[in-house]
């Protein structure tokens, strides 16, 4: 067990980020609103999974909606504890802990929230390690836990709970009921015991993302190449550098979908690359040809800071490296790749492992 | 109390779809599964309000969606039972009996189902005295009483589960889950208390309906003018003797919506009558003016039979009799035309009782 303080809620946020491949939601906020819960009500333990007892039930949080909504629309705190609460009320079980379903800079640090208010200690895993678009797109998936009972609640005391048949279809209601709450709720979901967890969950997202966020700091502060320090930190590869020419955006069932348009710099001039996202980035093509997709992380970085750029703050003229990081083992199965691999988002082509693509120099 | 048998159903889903004005589903299949339910697990006692405690609890059942679409689609049956007992185990408190939300061919003989399924008793009243399209249009939100907590569930086994801020919130939710589980949702909602229905209900609509029914099968076999027999024994005036000319229909959000145009015939040569509706009729223009609107009961009766019309069967060449019957007093209040008043659908009009317009010969 660990404490996390004010002081680490910055670097959490910000690894979050570039393990949220462009979604995951805002860091800034995030930041801000776990901030606000450890100063107003404590700090919060992080425990490892084995620190538990095997029948423990943890139960994550999160938010869910297009992050371009977000920006515009802060969470104020009553509607994830709402949803919080409602799981814990209808199982009639106690909860142990909270946790993260997947790492992106406000998803990361919602649980923080959650755990600070409700008194509780908070698991150092997540679903994905990763951000993903879709709600059945978790590890828990591939191992049979079930996404209900679901809970989502939206800042006006507005609570949905639901038992489904799969968690596509928890995925298919909830996009629908977000969609009426205004593009954003809070949900709490996947409720799952330890030795569960133990299987099906990735394990140590949160001590990883901060780690890698007190890199891209340290790397600011001392003037190195800041992407080339991020990229050996989350062993990443170096696919592409160049500046955005274009963004198109659609807002679609809920989704920030859309294509950017980066053209070459340095060794890279005269090709362009195309990076296609939902709500995360979810494949880049250069020059047309796929060169990475789901499930391997796709981030872009800030070429003179480092930090990672989401698919809403992406805009004409800046100056960005992309990297490629391989995703978990546990999406690389037949089963995972069903879940989250190219052709479950429409793109005809297998999944190859990055690193099978790119050696670093 | 009295015993409802088999030999009462087929009068009360006749009666009901007259008061259904068009929509509340179509009477064929509501026979079909009430008959069954009985014949499967025995008759229903139907009881008036008075015959309870005043803090026995009950709660509604009904079909939720567009009526065009569950001619199509027969609800399974263990959807609704699915849905009602998700209530009683939330509520965590016997549930005392069912009753009809709103009167319609099948919404009247829905609750039949659950009761003859759960061996419960069903109770003579329901919340419109006819039917309307919309959730949160129910005499209960006039007083005051919730919709939620709300239960909804579809034959593949999902349930939905809501507590709300206001009953329009359940509308809005519930709808875009009813098009997610394919246009059409089995529902429980407005638990409500015996004394808060004593106020809030419209009683012996059930009885109500299959005196009416009863009516159009006597005058069916009696060879009387169907169509006055029915007028006179629902209290209504003619408004209009017509030929269906062109019928435009659109689903639209999980609504059946559009407009039927009748050619006059009788006196009524060189009119034409605008029916418009959304599952319900809503409104009906004579030579572009408006003469009767919600909410008040627009029935459109088979010339020949007298047997009510609904929506979904509308088609070019039929000969039919546009009725309007007084509604519940309760509906005539300002906050019962704020709910089901003509400029709620958007049309540009006050209402003016339907009696302030016609009279019978």
């Amino acid at each position: 067990m660990r404490i996390l303080e004010e002081s680490n809620i910055e670097d959490i946020a910000l690894g979050a980020a570039v393990l949220g491949t462009g979604g995951g939601g805002d860091p800034y906020i995030g930041m801000l609103m776990a901030r606000r819960a450890i100063r107003d009500y404590g700090p919060v333990e992080l425990y490892s999974l084995d620190e538990f007892h095997d029948d423990d039930l943890i139960v994550p949080t999160a938010m869910m909606g297009a992050p371009t909504v977000m920006v515009e629309k802060m969470p104020n705190g009553d509607d994830i504890i709402n949803a919080f609460r409602s799981i814990g009320k209808y199982i009639g079980k106690p909860i142990k802990a909270t946790m993260s379903i997947e790492a992106g800079g406000l998803n990361s640090v919602v649980p923080i929230y959650v755990a600070a208010r409700e008194r509780l200690p908070m698991v150092d895993c997540d679903g994905m390690g990763r951000a993903f678009p879709e709600l059945q797109m978790v590890t828990h998936t591939i191992y049979g836990i079930s996404s209900t009972p679901f809970a989502m609640s939206d800042e006006r005391g507005n609570t949905v709970l639901m038992e489904t048949i799969s968690n596509k279809w928890t995925e298919t209601f909830a996009r629908s009921v977000t969609v009426n709450m205004g593009a954003m709720s809070m949900i709490a979901l996947y409720a799952a015991t330890v030795s569960e967890l133990k299987e099906a969950s990735i394990q140590g997202t949160m001590t990883k993302a901060e780690t890698i966020g007190r890199t891209i700091r340290a790397a600011r502060q001392q003037d190195e190449d800041p992407v080339n320090t991020v990229r050996e930190s989350v062993g990443g590869y170096l696919v592409f550098k160049g500046k955005i020419s274009d963004v198109e955006r659609r807002t679609e069932a809920g989704f920030a979908k859309g294509d950017a348009y980066i053209e070459g710099i340095d060794t890279y001039i005269g090709s362009q690359l195309q990076l296609s996202f939902q709500n995360e980035h979810l494949a880049a093509r250069i020059d047309g040809e796929f060169r990475v997709t789901v499930p391997d992380l796709i981030v872009l970085l800030d070429v003179d800071t480092g930090e990672p750029v989401t698919t809403e703050a992406m805009r004409y003229g800046y100056r960005v490296a992309v990297i490629a990081i391989p995703c978990d083992q546990k999406w690389r199965g037949e089963k995972g790749l069903e879940l989250v691999g190219p052709r479950f988002f429409g793109y005809d082509v297998d999944y190859v492992p990055v690193e099978q693509r790119f050696s670093n120099p």
